[in-house]
């Protein structure tokens, strides 16, 4: 993505994957050879007391997280030991493009949530041989891991602080989505998911529709797309959104779709579908952080979580950014997050 | 559309034409024996003052407007003498699918909102010698052709009421369109409009992407489609988006879109692109009506309007039915607009 962003350069720092074995999900399939991505940034301390998880969001790659990490910021490497764990199907956690056949492509199954951070969790405590986190934290569907994080493990979980993002995906949301899908299986190419060529007239029309969610009204009124290098509307339409998805995988993005519009911390043996119950068993000190215009996470659905909660806090991130408030593409929310985050840690 | 309405029985009612000859457009191009499809209910007085215009919407035909035409409703036909005027391009009026070789299909010319005005104003005084109009009413894009009467012919329009529209096309909502229209052209039938099969694939998702936008997100937590019988969400986006979209035909959708996104009521020879002296020029008592959360015709676009207008009043349509407050689908929000239009009618 073209945009002036705070992001530090992480690039040589590499990314590693941990091997899950055959897994069974959710959807009763099993996924062989599944492995994690994920990234370190900083160094865990003696008693690892000072980790930090955060996920990826839908389609977003590793450093898409990384505008939220430097130094003096709040998710300071100086500091804390970061952990960015990759949704499987983002195309480096067990994805459909690196999935060997048979089970390639159309074939990969269905992950729900629970599934995705059940196997993170196997990370954390198998592999690093970590029994406490300081902090969750996530935008969109990051949100949404870090929710089910703090639902499902309620004691190593200390503090969370999911923004732009919510606990169960609402029905209009999973329209939203169902809206970004048609348009990307419209194309021909598409073929049911097993294309030779990609669909890419079909990803162009997903992220034009897309284009409308991300952003709010009065961000286009205003022009804002301006200050982060685009020239023009179009320029902004087909520069940032276009290529955006160009960049992905057809399949990968449908794989994460269906998690998303599935996304319900309840759904899972634990809450057996009480999205109350769910939101109730998080003990971790939370700040549930919506941006003030966010069409798909309207600040609404937080309100009413927030009343379910036993330690919960509301902050809203004001302005004209919409979901991308949360995006770190501009200075000022980025700054507004940081801080708040701050706040949190330090309590 | 499958739903509960106060539509009342005009099937018997014939729908007329208006041949307006060869016209040239904004754009430059002729379109040959161009002619408006118009219906009329009631009857015209003596003196021809009783006289309301109630344009259609993006890709409503004349029926879908009559919900709100009826006896003891503002729109009273024993009263009033009601012309429901169609958009060229709605496949009724002048269109892509009834314009014959070579002019048509995608050969149809881009058609602006003055062009339909303009040719409406022919229809008015040149064929039913009116010179005076009580009310001119319409929603969404019918309510732009409202304001465009209004500020083009000041001293003819007395009263207007535009519902869920806007004078001039938000980047936002251009953006939104754009998003439906990449999802219609993603089918490999669109073939650049030249099809021969309809593109259906791409019609069910622009019917699947316009879903999210056309009602609020409560609309859809609250599952109001229940209301207007529908049985599921799926059975809502099929039954209901789907299949509308697939009555209309796909080159007739793009040509109004195309108007839609160029929808501004000052870009003509008498405005010169200056709006805000298009707004002032508007002398109708007016009543400007958004609907509280519309998602492409927001709030706020509007009160921006009233302030520059001279005698203009907002009225919200309150709840949560978005952009489709305005469209007839239930009887609270068809009994506000009424009880409105009462009020301006007899003021």
């Amino acid at each position: 993505m073209k945009h002036k962003t705070t992001k530090k350069n992480y690039k040589n720092t590499p990314i590693k994957t941990y091997k899950l074995g055959s897994i069974k999900l959710q959807c009763e399939e099993t996924l062989h050879n599944a492995f994690i991505a994920y990234k370190t940034y900083g160094k865990l301390n003696k008693t690892k007391s000072n980790v930090i998880l955060y996920p990826t969001w839908y389609s977003g790659f590793i450093s898409d997280n990384e505008w939220l990490i430097g130094n003096n910021m709040a998710l300071d490497p100086n500091k804390y030991f970061i952990i960015v764990v990759c949704l499987l199907g983002n195309g480096l956690s067990s994805s459909p493009t690196n999935t060997p056949e048979p089970f390639n492509k159309s074939k990969f199954p269905n992950i729900t949530l629970y599934d995705n951070v059940v196997q993170q969790h196997r990370l954390i405590t198998n592999y690093f041989k970590i029994k406490h986190i300081k902090l969750v934290v996530g935008w969109s569907m990051g949100a949404q891991q870090t929710y089910q994080w703090a639902c499902l493990y309620p004691d190593m979980v200390e503090k969370i602080a999911p923004f732009c993002g919510s606990a169960k995906t609402s029905p209009h949301n999973f329209v939203f989505l169902e809206g970004v899908k048609a348009a990307l299986t419209a194309d021909c190419n598409w073929n049911d998911g097993w294309y030779t060529e990609p669909p890419t007239k079909g990803i162009r029309s997903f992220g034009r529709v897309y284009a409308g969610w991300g952003f709010s009204q009065p961000f286009y009124k205003e022009e804002l797309w301006k200050t982060i290098g685009y020239n023009s509307l179009e320029d902004f339409l087909t520069g940032f959104w276009e290529k955006f998805f160009l960049q992905r995988d057809a399949n990968n993005l449908l794989t994460m779709l269906w998690s998303w519009q599935h996304g319900d911390i309840s759904t899972n043996p634990i809450f057996n579908g009480n999205i109350e119950k769910a939101l109730k068993a998080i003990k971790a000190k939370s700040i549930i952080m919506p941006a003030e215009l966010d069409l798909y996470f309207p600040v609404a659905d937080n309100i009413d979580e927030v009343k379910i909660m036993t330690n919960a806090e509301l902050v809203i991130i004001p302005g004209v950014w919409g979901h991308f408030a949360g995006g770190g593409l501009n200075s000022v929310d980025t700054k507004f997050i940081d801080n708040v985050l701050k706040k949190l840690l330090e309590y």
